[in-house]
């Protein structure tokens, strides 16, 4: 009777969908090189990070702003300057958080700092995180930023694709959620915080590499996604401790083609809400609460670098019920997601000439 | 004046090969589902290993018997029975020594077994050697197995390639040359033996993955050559207490394209003898010493799976002066290279439909 009910509200919101474009893309700023990292400021002006390490202000009036003072980092492959987040009171405090590649022994690794931002440099610069161990390579170094409503920061890590193995053990920061206070230091509610040997930042693990993490608004429950192998791509519900099952558990494959691991399911592991088979390249992650597509309230939006779209999921509380691709017109690698003050969208597409575009209602609607 | 020598001397060598092919090629066998293992009995039979688990007699009358007893393993991917060693006392003791991808917790890991060869089966099986840890993935798990002449058993490993950084690391057995007594106890003059927290077994590490191991006639050295990521295989003259480099230092490459670790040579690291850029893939390496092939004596011959080619290196005591290229025209990828005891050259060319070739001096000479 339930799942009756559920497929006549399918049909019901497929019939109220206008066959029309829903939207219209306007281009805000263009020649971008791999921006990753988005923030909308108190003012509306924009912060853009490019992954090669450099920071910039798009101002009001069309102008930019090269932001001094970031730290080293490796700026290959996969890492660089990777996401931005603002403190919850950022409004008084004018915390800047970003996460990046920090070189060092052994390689490089995730590390997540903040700075005070004036209105032409960072100031006051503490490095609050710092992935152990340092790896050979240049991929999988996650990573997304985001606050709960409680002001916890939790920072989304990749397992560094040559040390998969780490990510089902505990000792160390790779494959991993963390969890941090503002300011860096390790809450003691953690799940492992007495665990011997045991990173006590960690909230869970199994994880691949994620690219995206949100709020679920109603719930207050972490959500994120991460990358499969080849296949098996997921979005899962984080819970405090739980194990995400990488790599012995996935619906992915080797790039050789073989198997991985013991299946896709294992006891004692968290299942994945949906997966992706092929995969999408999951990147960027928002729940959609504006008023400009009232028919898009509650839905999850994700982008796809691969993918070359923006996947719409509609929501039946805690399950997805259907999914919709959008976009797929661009040809674009869509990096990150942000909801615009306004009710619009900002997405940042993946190129060396990227651009930072904004979906609006199609005007004639 | 040394070099002018040289290069008097390899002109000459040039003038006295034989622009005619030097050699014929007899089938043996075919239909060996990817053979890895071959040794050569006193009998003249010989025994082959196929990856998936199945080890064969040849007998001298043409008909095959497969020889029962091989204990559970892994055959995916690059996994399942890889090489073949017979006890130097093989006569009088009738060990047989094999190499193999063992299931276990975590995954998978190279081990190393001995057992009775009896007409129909093995029999006292000894587990002498296990890789830790196990990890995921179903590459990189060396090896090749070969004695001394003082009796030493060395055992060539791999990195397991999702585990890389493991190989610079002495707490494992990943990327590492490994050097037992023949019953698979440690020799207490191994260089590691005194050191903390090292596992004891180790002989020399820095590798990646080592499929070719021969002793070099005159000097009695281990020499091996070992698969570089994209670009960068290496022939490495081996040293007790060395090393090797990987993934710190490497002529390759990310198969991404990215640059690995920190260049080519790195200061308290053993730098390469040879290098192969692009990759040839080598497997199966074979010092010459038989009377068949005059022009070959002391060359060292070098199998290729992808560069699908025999290998001919000249050298002049530890140096290798030239580079010849032989059997393109088969395009067969070669695994492994075993010396018979008549002077030819028996190649195992690896297909899920193998053959086993025998090189002889082409009867018009």
């Amino acid at each position: 009777m339930e799942s009756l009910m559920r497929m006549l509200l399918l049909l019901l919101s497929l019939l109220v969908t206008p066959l029309a474009a829903e939207y219209r893309i306007q281009t805000v700023a263009q020649g971008l090189h791999h921006p990753w990292g988005l923030v909308e400021l108190p003012s509306g002006e924009l912060l853009v990070g490019e992954r090669r390490g450099r920071l910039l202000r798009l101002n009001t009036d069309g102008s930019r702003t090269l932001i001094a003072g970031l730290p080293k980092m490796v700026s290959a492959g996969q890492g660089g300057l990777l996401d931005l987040a603002l403190h919850p009171n950022f409004a008084e405090n004018r915390w800047l958080y970003f996460s990046y590649s920090q070189p060092g022994k052994g390689g490089a690794g995730t590390a997540v700092a903040r700075a005070k931002l004036t209105d032409t440099h960072l100031s006051s610069l503490e490095v609050i995180f710092v992935q152990q161990p340092k790896t050979t390579g240049s991929a999988h170094f996650g990573s997304r930023m985001v606050f709960d409503a409680q002001g916890y920061l939790f920072i989304t890590t990749g397992e560094r694709y040559h040390a998969r193995d780490k990510a089902q053990q505990l000792d160390n920061h790779l494959g991993k959620i963390l969890r941090l206070h503002d300011e860096g230091t390790v809450p003691t509610d953690n799940p492992f915080i007495n665990t011997p040997h045991a990173k006590p930042e960690i909230w869970s693990y199994g994880h691949r590499n994620i690219q995206g993490a949100a709020i679920h608004p109603p719930s207050g429950e972490l959500w994120v996604h991460e990358h499969g192998p080849r296949g098996g791509d997921e979005v899962n519900i984080i819970k405090a401790g739980a194990n995400y099952g990488w790599p012995l558990v996935t619906h992915g494959r080797e790039y050789s083609g073989g198997s991985i691991g013991q299946g896709t399911h294992l006891k004692g592991m968290a299942d994945p809400i949906w997966v992706w088979v092929p995969s999408i390249a999951p990147s960027g992650m928002l729940f959609y609460r504006g008023e400009l597509f009232p028919h898009w309230q509650g839905s999850l939006l994700v982008g796809a670098l691969a993918g070359q779209k923006l996947v719409r999921l509609t929501l039946n509380g805690q399950k997805i019920v259907n999914e919709q691709a959008l976009l797929g017109e661009l040809n674009v690698r869509i990096r990150t997601l942000v909801a615009a003050k306004d009710g619009g969208i900002y997405l940042l597409t993946d190129a060396a000439n990227g651009q930072l575009l904004k979906l609006l209602p199609a005007t004639d609607q």
